[in-house]
Order: C-alpha cells, then structure tokens, then sequence
C-alpha cells in the first residue's frame, strides 16, 4: 500500500465542456455563468485542458469515468454488455458474458422458425419484472447459469455464467422486423460452445414467455406480447484490479447515474447513497458536497459528479446549462469551505463534452482546474473553457489524472530505481 | 544511417523539478536560483513541460534516462535486476537473465535445510570481493555460467547466461529472517528448468563460502558469516537496440552515476570518464562541461546529467538545491559559450523532479528548454517549472524529446512516405 500525506478529490459536472454559443454573446455556458467557487480553484490552483479518451473521441460516462479513475479505457472497455449490466444493478463478476436485450415480439412460422414482428414488443412498458422471473426460473443449460434483469421498457441486461464461455459470439437479434431470430454464431473455435448454448436458451424463453400470464393479457388487451429475449453486443465483464489494488488507496464514488454506480461497486468502491440527489435539474448539489465531505473520513480518494450539466446539454438548453454551472460552483463552494487545501489535492473537471448546439457527447477537451498540496500555481483566474487552456497543466488525457493526483499527495508507485 | 546536419545536446539537472517551496517565497528552487545562462537558453528557444513516463508517474533515474534515450520505457524496461547488474560495471548481455542478491546468514537444520539468520550478513562491508570470486569459481550448471559481482555492504548483482533461461521464477530470499531459504519456483512450464538450476547453485554458494577463510576470520572476530547468495527480483536484460543502429547517429554519455553509464554501455554508448565528476556538491561541473564539448567532436549526440540537484532534493534542502541549480547554469554557460548555436540543438530539463519537499523521486513535471538549430523561439524568457509551461513546446513525454532533437538536426527517419 501507499502511504499518502493527503487525499485527493475529483469533483466533476457531467458533460461539462461545450462550445461558444451564439445567444450567450459567443460565451460557453461555463464561461457565461457566474462561478466565484470554481474562479477562485482555478486562482488558487493550477489549470489546463483534459481530454477524457483521446482529442477529439467523444467518451462516454462510462470509458470517461473509467479513464478518469486511471483504468486505460482502451485496455478495460469490453463493451456495453457488461457495463448497462453494472448500470441495472447487476452482481457482475470478473469473466461473465454480458448482454445488451430487447423482449421482443416474435411469430412461430410453419417451418419451425421464429419471425420478428416488433423488435421491441410495442415498447412494452409493464410487466417486464415477471417476464424476467419466468425466464430466470429456467435450469441452467450446458452448465451455464443465465441471468436476466429488465431496465426500462423493452431493455433489459443478460450474464452468461460459466467455465468455458467465449465473448466470441454474434447477436440473437437481426436488427431488422421481418427477419427471423438471428442464428448466434461462434467466430472463433472457443465460442462454437457459447453460440450454440446460447441458441438454445433464446429459445427457451420463447417457450417460457409465450403463454405467460402477461402476455395472454397483453394480447387480450390488443398489445403485442413480449415472447422472447434477444440479446446483443456481447462482451466479457474485464479483469479489472479492484480500485484499492490499482492505487493503494480506498476509493468512494458520490454519483448520481446508475452505470457510474455500478462501475464503482465492480471496482470495489464504496458507492454513497445520497438522499436529495435526484440525478435531474432539482438534485441537491450541497447534499452530494455533504456526502463528498463525509466519504473524505474513511478514503484517500473520492469522485464527485454532478448529472444536471449533461441534461441541459443533451437538452440543447444553454440557460439551463447556465444555471447547472452555477449548481456546480456552489458545490465545488461547499467542499472547498471545508477541506484542508494543505492536505488534499482538488481536481474539477467534466466527464466529457455536451454542447447545447450539439445536444449529444462530443469530443471537445475539458476544462481542468486541480488546486492544494503539491500544486504549482498558474497565472488563470477564471474556470472555463478558454482560461484553461493557458494553464500550467497544459493538456493531458484523463487516463493519467489520477496519477497526478495521486502523484500530489504522495500516493504514486515509483516506475523505476 | 542519417544524415544529420547538426548535433544535438541534453544538459540534464538530475531531481531538477521541484514544488513551490515557503522560505523561497513559494519559487521553487529552480526558479529562485540565479540562472541566467538557463534563462538565456529559454529566451533564445522553445520551452515546455516534460514527462520523464507520463503525467502523474515517478520516474526513476534508469526508467527517465532510456525514455529521454528514446526507448519506450513501458517496452524495454524488464525489472531492476539487469540495471543494478549494469550499475555495478557488469558486461550484462542481451538475454542475461538478472538478479539482485544479498550476501546473507544461515545455519543448517538437521532436517538438511538453512535457516536465514541475517539477511545482510551483519551488513559485511569488507571481504565480498573474495567470497564473490570463490562463487564465480564453481563450474557451469547446467550449461548455464552464474556471474557474481559484489556491490556495496551485503549488496551483489547475478548474472544467468545460457540457453531456454526464463525469467519467470520466484525469488530465494524469503525476505524475512528465521525463514528458510525459499524453494526458488518457476512460475510457467518454460521457467521450471531455469528454477531448478538456480536452486541447485543457490545450495552450491552455501558450500563455497561456509569454510571460506573470510568466513573463517568473521567467525572468530564474533562476526556474522556471509554463508550464502540469495538472488531476488529477477529480469531479463532486454532486446535492446545499439543507440547508433536506433537513431542512425553516435552516441557519447557524460554522467556521473553508475546506474546510468552501464544504461549506456549496454546500448553501446561511449561513457566519458570525467576526472572532477564526483557526482557530489563538490563535483567539477566546468569539467562536466568540457567533456561534453569535447564528446561533440566524434558524436552527434551527447547527454550529460549533473547529479547534485536530486542529492539536495533527496537531502530535502532547499538552499542547497537553489546552489546545484546554479551550477547547472555554469555548466550550461560554459556549454552555450562554445558551440556553434546555428548547428546544433540543445535541450535543457532534468530527468525527474525530486522536490525538496517530497525528499523522493515525483511525478511532477519537469522544465523544457530547447534552443539552437531549427527552433520555433516562444516568449518565455526564463527557465523555471512555471515559466516553462507556458511555451511553445507544451507538454511532452520524456520518451519524445529525442525524436524533437533528431527532427531538428535533421537526424530523424520519415514515417510513411
């Protein structure tokens, strides 16, 4: 283990960054709110651009969080599966298979085959829990253990559990109406086993939804009945360090969204629950600043992210994203009235890029501010995207913030003699 | 081979970066100092920050100085074991497996085994020379020849030359005393012979050295004997290429530490002797100079390290390291005083920060100056960590900064066509 002098802290407004806008006289959204908290980081630290994968890729919350908490997002990114698994809730473990579905509508033809009538069975939007309990109640097949959680509407996450598995394998779902259930396909000799389990499963569901008691009253009801599961994109859960190896340091996450969640409980953080934190434009900032502060006691390391700047941005809403900046400062506020800048090491960022003119990730580099022990001051006083950029830091990706921070308050391996 | 048409030169302070420092009035060492050769350097070029590994990682002298040679540290660097081998002058060859060994104590067990009385023979400080040339008498093993050479107190460095040798084997110090000697074991099907063998010789320098007349002496002076070779930490000297067939161009080293002139002789280098060098406070950083210069006539690049900034950051010192970096700057002045500056590039940094006030190697990185043949010049007019972040060169990793000088003395290889 290391022995660090401080803590260290990540403090991050999803989707922060963004780009001039027209109605805000050519000001990012940062840049026109009022910010005194964030300034006064900036004043008192050290600034530069990050950029969460690479320049110019659009990361997302997941590769961001990932790379942020000093995982090489191109080494430990397997995929959707495994993460919108973590997203749900689910238990994943190091080696499962995991799958991105749709219950779906299927009809059986004269040959034996199942046609797709609607790949998202009507958008069903009730019922789905039951389904998942009907298809979960099934014997596990070759040794494999396969378990299903519904998300919202027609989605819901698949684990392939077992020795032997192989990530190898094409989708059950054709991506087309009109086309029969799609043939799982091994393309390595490894996954020959994994596709034909596999199959065989997808079609048990059919046997195990198509008369059940949801779906009888969908049809009576004139809805199309959710009788199959077709799962997709798989990818193998990585083999990830726990936070505590990779670093030498307890690690805590204060977050809002489901998938950063379940990143961190895979990783073996703690994971606050943090009552007033909605996730949306009403959360509580100074609840999840509180909840920063109290995970500080019993961890080196705490990541905060603040959801409401990404809504407005994906809202194509520049005031709002106005207003979630100002939400941001008074957190940022809160945690810096309360720590010893003399032994904590404070960075502010984003995840990555949400322009409002965009309304969706982009890959425009962040701005970031890190202040406290160790720190060589700069001459910005402002945060935003364009002070920033002048800044001591210069321009680093965010796969090695981590090891400048930890570098700050003495928590990083020597790589040498 | 290149075509160079001009030389290139790195001046190194070693440990040179440091932290904002209190009773400097928060000016780091560097930046405190009066330097005005170093400032001269920055106004007449280029300056930046620079990563001796990448951002945030502390890089040790060996893991800096291969990256700033232009190898890809996470490449060739394979454990400590074949640069301590190089430290202690060994003619370490491509493919030596390497070891780091304590000469230490045991006593035989009447079940056969030998039990670790001390780890460090009493810390033996005289007679390893003698014990080390009787184990280097033993023959071959296995067709394998086991080279010893003794370094300071109770410190050695083994060498392991023969055919199928794979460094995947575990350590025979238990690294704890009252312990018995470890079973050394391979940990893959291919390492199982080279662990065999190593047992055996291990066993072998027990014979050898218990009876020995140093032994013999210790014994009745009521000293420890040093009974035993206990080898750890074992690597694999890398493939390597030669520096010239690397870069296309001669290479000359004029260093002080031992570690980095066998870095040096194993790439094929020349390593300068410089008379004066002692790699202390009091070294002759003048003599440092003219060796450099005088290295220039018969090589295209030269790399010379002053030692002392990284001994007054290790000593915690700021005072002293204010001094180093003004001995930095004559050895600078002495060197921009003699060359040609329209054919020549000459980049100033150190190899990694050791502040004052960490007394240890950081990740923090370090200044920049480049200046000479081909420079865009910047406004920075001062050489100093935040002075330099501020220029034209931005932020570059160590394992760059000779493609920079081979690109500017038109000494690089086109990539692509």
């Amino acid at each position: 283990m290391a022995h660090p002098t401080g803590k260290a802290l990540i403090l991050l407004g999803d989707g922060l960054g963004d780009r001039p806008v027209a109605d805000l006289g050519g000001k990012t959204p940062l840049e026109a709110a009022q910010t005194p908290n964030l300034d006064r980081l900036a004043a008192l630290g050290e600034c530069g651009l990050m950029d969460p994968i690479r320049p110019g890729v659009p990361a997302g919350s997941d590769t961001a969080h990932l790379s942020m908490l000093g995982y090489n997002p191109y080494e430990s990114y397997t995929g959707r599966g495994p993460l919108e698994a973590l997203g749900v809730g689910m238990d994943v473990r190091r080696g499962d298979l995991a799958f991105r579905c749709n219950f779906a509508t299927v009809e059986p033809q004269p040959d034996g085959s199942l046609l797709i009538v609607d790949r998202r069975a009507g958008r069903i939007a009730e019922g789905t829990a039951e389904l998942a309990a009907a298809v979960n109640a099934l014997p596990p097949m070759d040794g494999v253990q396969f378990i299903l959680r519904e998300s919202i509407e027609h989605r819901a996450a698949l684990l392939m559990r077992g020795d032997g598995l192989d990530a190898c394998v094409s989708d059950a779902d054709p991506h087309a109406e009109g086309a029969a259930v799609a043939v799982v396909e091994g393309r390595t000799e490894a996954a020959q086993r994994t596709a034909g389990t596999l199959n065989a499963w997808v079609r048990k569901t059919y046997e195990a939804l198509d008369e059940h008691p949801v779906n009888v009253q969908r049809r009576a009801a004139g809805l199309k009945p959710a009788n199959i599961i077709l799962p997709r994109g798989c990818g193998v859960a990585p083999h990830l360090k726990p936070f505590s190896e990779q670093w030498g340091v307890r690690g805590a996450l204060v977050v809002e969204v489901g998938l950063i969640k379940g990143l961190g409980r895979y990783l073996d953080m703690t994971v606050a629950d943090v009552p007033g934190a909605t996730g949306g434009y009403d959360t509580d900032e100074i609840a999840l600043a509180k909840a920063t502060l109290e995970a500080l006691h019993e961890h080196e390391f705490v990541l905060c992210n603040l959801k409401s700047p990404d809504l407005a941005g994906h809202d194509g809403n520049a005031e709002a994203k106005v207003r979630c900046c100002a939400q941001l400062d008074r957190l940022v506020g809160h945690v810096l009235d309360h720590v010893d800048l003399e032994a904590t090491a404070i960075a502010v960022a984003g995840d990555h890029s949400t322009p409002v003119s965009v309304r969706d990730h982009s890959g425009d580099p962040l701005p970031l501010a890190i202040a406290g022990q160790g720190v060589r001051t700069d001459a910005v006083a402002a945060f935003g995207e364009r002070p920033c950029a002048t800044g001591g830091l210069g321009r680093i990706v965010g796969h090695d913030l981590l090891s400048v921070l930890m570098n700050l308050i003495g928590a990083a391996e020597k790589y040498g003699a």
